[in-house]
């Protein structure tokens, strides 16, 4: 299964795409869309949405994950950033790639076990659990990666709870007919 | 020149397309793009730039005009609402169509002469500038009618404090040789 994880922003948004099977993760595509402050603001949409659009047709994900929640206070930066992740998820939408969103605390417990973890230890645990450590890489890329592999994780318990009786009887003994 | 006015949200998106021409206004077409509760939030950012998309290729508006700021304190909902603003826009912008932003408190003030108007006056002043008194419409379209108004009124003072010399002269008289 191929996930890409988007970390939207209107000045630079990152990028990742992960490749999920048999448990293990591996590294497909990574990177940041620069967004040059000459430009206007719609202009800056117009190239996440073309950027995005042109990755998804690439690597054919099969799923999409972004992060949604913002923490700040600032009414006018939120309302920037949903922007941003408006144009994002309209591109995933268009080609007709499922969306799940998660806050970057869900993101951070799933990566380093801990919500209020730093960038840098995000960083640091996406390199070692991609087998990425001689890889330099900037924040809004390894983030997005976390946020694919923040998806992966979430995938793989959904669906050992679905598909595993022995976790299910474990959990629901006295649905078993004796 | 056909104005196109935009308010948007994820619940209804207003639209309100007028001809202004000679410093007299006609509506084109006006209404609302209704997104139900039962789509997908993301499902419906779709709904939203593929009906503009359609209205911007019918109508071919030479400016596009929407409303920005937020007054409310609550973060996630101006995140909501700034997507979708950032898919309206990159309607526009993917027909090569500028886009113009206003705070509802400079539309208020052109149209009704205040900022702090009520949708009720809103309402009624577009229907008086427009010659509809017997027209029925929700304030999501009289808004957006408003916010082409507003756009069209900024473009008229700003074409005549350009091109009109005697202006000029009585508000920089110290620029003229003689």
């Amino acid at each position: 299964m191929i996930i890409i994880g988007i970390d939207p922003g209107t000045n630079i948004t990152g990028y990742g795409i992960i490749k999920f099977s048999g448990g293990a993760f591996k590294r497909i595509d990574s990177g940041i869309i620069r967004l040059p402050s000459s430009k206007s603001i719609h202009k800056r949409l117009e190239i996440i949405y073309d950027e995005l659009y042109k990755l998804l047709k690439k690597h054919k994900p099969d799923e999409f994950a972004i992060e949604t929640a913002f923490y700040g206070k600032n009414v006018q930066s939120a309302m920037k950033i949903g922007y941003a992740r408006g144009v994002s998820i309209l591109a995933a939408v268009h080609c007709g790639i499922s969306v799940s969103e998660y806050s970057p605390r869900e993101v951070k417990k799933s990566v380093v076990g801990k919500g209020a973890a730093s960038k840098q230890q995000v960083n640091y645990m996406i390199k070692n659990i991609l087998e990425l450590s001689d890889v330099k890489m900037k924040s809004d890329e390894s983030d997005a990666l976390a946020i694919a592999i923040c998806h992966a994780f979430r995938l793989k318990r959904t669906k050992s709870v679905k598909n595993d009786w022995k976790t299910f009887i474990e959990a629901f003994p006295e649905r078993v007919i004796s």
